[in-house]
């Protein structure tokens, strides 16, 4: 805040100019982002650079090549289905142990180098000890309904101020939006500020922190992971956990995209379910190598581009290593994962956040598909980092309008709403009422049946 | 985040120089603030500046001073317990109608001026509604255990970023904190960014938004509103349910200071527990007469000022209307309000954080007193705010060690603690275990007897 010693009326003046976005600004901006972003932004890096790095990572998959990405989803979202001709022989095996034996001796590696890495000591029996516990704790009940799984909404973010000040307001929407999805839907979070494993910084932070919070909670039925920079944009939407009881991971994405063509964006891993059990704990262990930073990271990254189609050259992601270990390993792992497109999970934001005001118009919250998605995902937007790969005003504007599109469901339980999807400010949809039980709420979100079997007895 | 185009390095270098608060450097920016307070900040306001006050007054009571208060509380403290030489009959009665009166024709006033302010169409007979309501809706208990009442904890800010980038940092710390303290307490959090009734901005605004959510949600039996700067430092202490079975609204706070010495300070407003019940309702209405922005809150302020031992001349708030409205009305009310110091519902963090490690040393979570608080209040800090009642450097740093501290709490169930207080980096204190079931965790918070009560059948 102590740039306001400058002077905060010209700072404001830039920035209510930048609000209004003239044309010339936005291009003097988007000059220094790239000169800046050519000359290498570590010249101006303070001595936390790495941790911003890493930090800036985490909340997004694959800085530098969002709009490949985005190109792509938006093409093979339709092209999917009949999508098959897929050159699936040509790619490399990853061979850990090589990258090992290069890592030998590395000053930067903290643990043995000949260890291969781990997510802590190995696990085999984890379904016998996990039932156990829940026979001795009846109080804890994994499922809180008959069909209802114990559910742990999992996000976080760094746990240093935003490089972008404007960046934490939004993390701070972004979870607020979380909390009321689960308010209403009965499912707790746990809100991440630690980086649990140095090793496993930037976007692999959330496999060491997954791993712990489902060997200390056997009373949760499934994880769900979502990114910070992802919200929830259908309050009514209740997930179908009984289309799941036959699989222990679900991520948004298409079978061909990721078996066939093995297409590093044929899934999302901003928002995900993971069942608690031995299966689970083996896929994390599978999905771990690629992680530690540096050397095999680095290596992996190549096998990953080698591999993947569409896939940039750089540092391996765990969204591609995800779709690398699916596509050579179907046998081992595709039974248990449900690769989702019936809903949005996840959503990708480019595709939706300009059809808000057409779903209002045609559709109704509870669908939680492309007529209303559960999920608005801004990947790519990182408005916490200091260069996100989309203009900063298109980022925020439209982040706006994702969190004031799912805020008005909440809003309409108490009889309110925002006056535009571009507007904090909100107004009266109805007047008030001496006898306040007698109306109920257009979408049932004040009640909802799906929340009250979570303690019925 | 714009500003970086005079150049992030320079900026970057003067905030690091900050964080080291050279003694030079704070001298100058106190000066500035000083001055700047002196010519007054609306000249360098944006056409915002209104709502600006009014949000920044929102989130800590009577932000010019701060300081008495504080000084008060630490004197008074320690000499509640036998003082009591009141003045008791030296006081105005606060004559509503005629200041209504005066406001006839106010141009700025929306509602009918003759009509004095009401929250909402009146009720009188909700607790014969909500009972119906709850034997109709078995599955949304009010009472999640033998004793243990379903509690919804309210807090929120406002929805423009912080006027001082760093606050919605400190605003996103706040709610994380109170994420775990809830989870781990089976508590349900609504986070509020709406202001509901103009005329109630600032720190009256929780009043429409209260009654609301009493009304809207029957199945809550006590709803906690916790000011967005007071964290849990405690998460171990589980409030006394039972002790309040025959009250409905708990507060810190001293009968001697409110009802003898009429002291502004003789209760804090900042965290209390209100039962969802028709008394409550009453409360409302009785308190929000001096709200209404403008004439009316000018008005009561001066009568608040002339009624209450050691209330500086300012708007009234809403913590002096309590005072007054129990000092002035004990037998209507006195009965069923329950002021509690006999641990830290709101504990102010002048007096609190320098001894954490004091804390640490001697005592163990759980206690919730002097020895180990609930809660620890940063009131004048405001660090969403343009100007708070003390230096921001210190505001700010206790702010992270109050967090850290009450985090460590939080990070111990799965083996971690922060490097020290004043860090945000953690380390491990235990190592993993490849039967994670068997240890429990110190403080046994992971699965705590008062939660699991929540789910028992």
């Amino acid at each position: 805040m102590l740039e306001r010693c400058f002077g905060v009326r010209r700072v404001r003046q830039i920035q209510r100019a930048a609000r209004h976005g003239t044309v010339t600004f936005l291009c003097l901006f988007m000059t220094v982002v790239v000169l800046r972003g050519t000359i290498g932004a570590g010249k101006f890096g303070t001595p936390e650079q790495d941790f911003n790095d890493i930090r800036e990572r985490f909340y997004s998959h694959n800085r530098r090549v969002e709009p490949h990405r985005v190109l792509e989803e938006v093409e093979t979202t339709a092209a999917a289905a009949q999508n098959d001709n897929a050159d699936s022989n040509n790619y490399a095996t990853f061979d850990i142990s090589k990258i090992l034996k290069d890592e030998e001796g590395g000053a930067d590696e903290k643990r043995d180098p000949n260890a291969p890495y781990s997510l802590g000591p190995k696990i085999s029996d984890w379904d016998e000890q996990r039932a156990g516990w829940l026979k001795q704790n009846p109080n804890f009940r994994n499922f809180v309904g008959p069909t209802k799984p114990r559910v742990l909404l999992v996000t976080g973010s760094s746990p240093k101020p935003c490089e972008n000040p404007v960046g934490d307001h939004y993390l701070l929407k972004s979870i607020k939006n979380k909390i009321d999805y689960c308010r209403i839907h009965g499912i707790e979070i746990f809100y991440n500020f630690a980086l649990l494993d140095a090793e496993m910084a930037g976007f692999w932070a959330k496999l060491p922190l997954i791993r712990k919070l489902l060997l200390s909670h056997p009373e949760v039925e499934f994880l769900w992971w979502m990114d910070s920079d992802a919200m929830f944009t259908d309050m009514a939407f209740e997930v179908p956990w009984e289309r799941y009881k036959d699989h222990n991971f679900v991520m948004h994405g298409w079978n061909e995209m990721v078996y066939d063509d093995k297409n590093w964006i044929g899934l999302n891993t901003g928002s995900f379910l993971l069942r608690n059990c031995q299966w689970s704990l083996d896929l994390l262990d599978a999905w771990a190598p690629m992680g530690p930073k540096g050397k095999i990271r680095d290596e992996a990254g190549k096998v990953l581009t080698n591999a993947l189609k569409g896939r940039p050259v750089f540092e391996a992601d765990d969204q591609s290593a995800m779709v690398y270990l699916l596509a050579t390993g179907r046998e081992r792992w595709g039974e248990k994962v449900y690769l989702e497109n019936h809903y949005y999970l996840h959503g990708y934001w480019g595709i939706l956040v300009d059809r808000y005001e057409e779903f209002i118009e045609n559709y109704h919250p509870g669908l939680g598909d492309h007529r209303w998605p559960l999920v608005t995902h801004f990947v790519g937007c990182k408005p916490c980092g200091k260069f996100g790969d989309y203009p900063v005003e298109r980022c925020l504007k439209q982040m706006d309008r994702a969190y004031n599109f799912g805020d008005n469901q909440v809003l309409q339980m108490y009889g309110f709403t925002h006056k535009s999807l571009a507007s904090r400010r909100v107004k009266r949809i109805r007047n008030e009422s001496s006898t306040p039980l007698e109306l109920k709420d257009e979408l049932g979100l004040l009640h909802p049946p799906f929340k009250a079997i979570k303690l019925s007895s």
